[in-house]
């Protein structure tokens, strides 16, 4: 069994990321740049956020941070995304989930320029990841496509089940699994809350992505010997022994299903860190006008 | 074995169309106008054009051909595709595919305004209809999904196999068979040409949904009693006891596949007829301004 080590990759290319920030730097470009628009105080929203600024001070990245209380407006935070839309100085920007619920989240992801949609949710960065044509991709399934490829893991005919069926993981993992491309070829299966019998699915995954949000759904004996899992589960549980107060739970029984797996992310530490990477990588395309002019 | 009838019920849907427009001008409001440009004169383009615009007559629609020869430029498309983009008169249009290889039909599509984009072809659209927002759903799928409802067939946990993964069709199909809408809620597996064993996945399959263009590709033996089968296929094969020289080959083994299925669909009068039908459907929605204002 070998640990997928999400920590580490995530290190390295946001090294790779500084290196080539210089360059460009010292080839008199200009300083990739990203906004983020935080509204009210949600923990989790603070950390996630706190996170993605410190990830731009390592990747040499600007980044600006634009903190609202919970009572911002629909029409105050989309007259905010117009002004950002218009910044060229802006090359990208995303708006921290959840919004409070007077706040049509929709809607807001709608406004944002698709040029300037690093987190990929505007419907044409969706639409475009699903033809497969260059996008910014969804920043969860990019960091598991990035573990994929630096791993060196095969997926081209195999069978891949992907637990859970959301637009920001499930959907788009599974549209970047079926693509003619590698990582890819693989034929995929989506699971979700209706499937009959999940654990029979699972276990004759090649490689099981699980994303459904469920502390330890996935025991031992769903998972086939030899097994590639990756777990998305990132649920906060209670535990007193923490500073925090909890701790992240994955999808997995990592104790048990691990020894079965040829490979197998831990949470945390697996696909966590990849997905503020993949932010990273879009907001270098932005900055570069790699993909959209 | 229940023989779907898609003409049948293509026929039903025209009707209830018709009905409808009259009634929208009888109340004072405008006929929906498709527009239709055809490049070239390929056989099965001129055919499957001349259909649609049969099929507006049917349902009471305006409808407008414009015509080129092979040698119009990829600006000159571009600038009518502009055009009709413009004219308010036109509620939705589309440019018939295959095009001439000089022009990038990626471009031409994107250039249609996704607000009359028929079709569902632009990545706006194909978003949409991924993270299950409203929109032009792309025709063949929605044909599909159409006759799921109409004959009441179960989707909800059952395991659909889709085989194939283009753009147009085993994409979208899968993505609509995996929402949590009825038609739908079905676990759905993509296979295509690097399925290990293709045979096996759909001897599972409750629903074989099979979009891979490979005359009779699906046999006896690979379709489990009682399941229900949906054939896209439509390749032409040679038949010189036909005036046209040719027939319409499904990719299922018809003859010995249906004694076994609860229901199937018929090539042709299956979901060919049903897929001029939902472009249609969209052209109504668009005269309508249902989707988009």
């Amino acid at each position: 069994m070998q640990l997928i080590d999400g920590k580490a990759i995530a290190a390295q290319i946001k090294k790779e990321i500084a290196t080539e920030v210089e360059q460009i730097i010292a080839g008199g470009g200009k300083r990739p740049h990203l906004a983020a628009i935080l509204v009210g105080h949600d923990g989790g929203s603070e950390t996630y956020v706190a996170s993605k600024v410190k990830a731009c001070e390592e990747c040499g990245f600007i980044s600006t941070l634009i903190r609202y209380e919970e009572d911002i407006t629909e029409e105050q935070l989309l007259y905010k995304v117009q002004e950002l839309n218009n910044d060229p100085d802006i090359d990208g920007f995303i708006v921290q989930l959840p919004l409070p619920k007077h706040i049509d989240e929709q809607k807001i992801t709608e406004a944002i320029d698709y040029r300037k949609d690093v987190d990929g949710f505007h419907p044409i960065n969706v639409g475009r990841l699903s033809i497969g044509l260059p996008c910014f991709l969804s920043a969860t399934p990019n960091g598991i496509m990035e573990l994929l490829a630096r791993y060196d893991i095969e997926t081209k005919g195999k069978k891949c089940v992907v637990l859970g069926r959301s637009n920001i993981v499930g959907k788009p993992m599974a549209s970047l699994m079926m693509q003619k491309s590698l990582p890819g070829d693989a034929t995929v299966t989506v699971c979700h809350s209706h499937t009959e019998n999940i654990a029979e699915e699972c276990r004759k995954a090649d490689i099981i992505i699980a994303a459904l949000g469920q502390p330890h759904f996935v025991k031992a004996d769903m998972v086939k010997e030899g097994a590639v899992v990756i777990d998305v589960g990132t649920t906060r549980v209670n535990d007193d022994t923490r500073k925090s107060g909890f701790r992240l739970c994955g999808d997995v029984d990592f104790d048990n299903v691990a020894p079965k797996c040829s490979y197998i992310t831990p949470v945390p530490g697996g696909v966590g860190p990849m997905t503020i990477v993949s932010l990273m990588k879009n907001t270098l395309l932005a900055g570069k006008r790699e993909i959209y002019k």
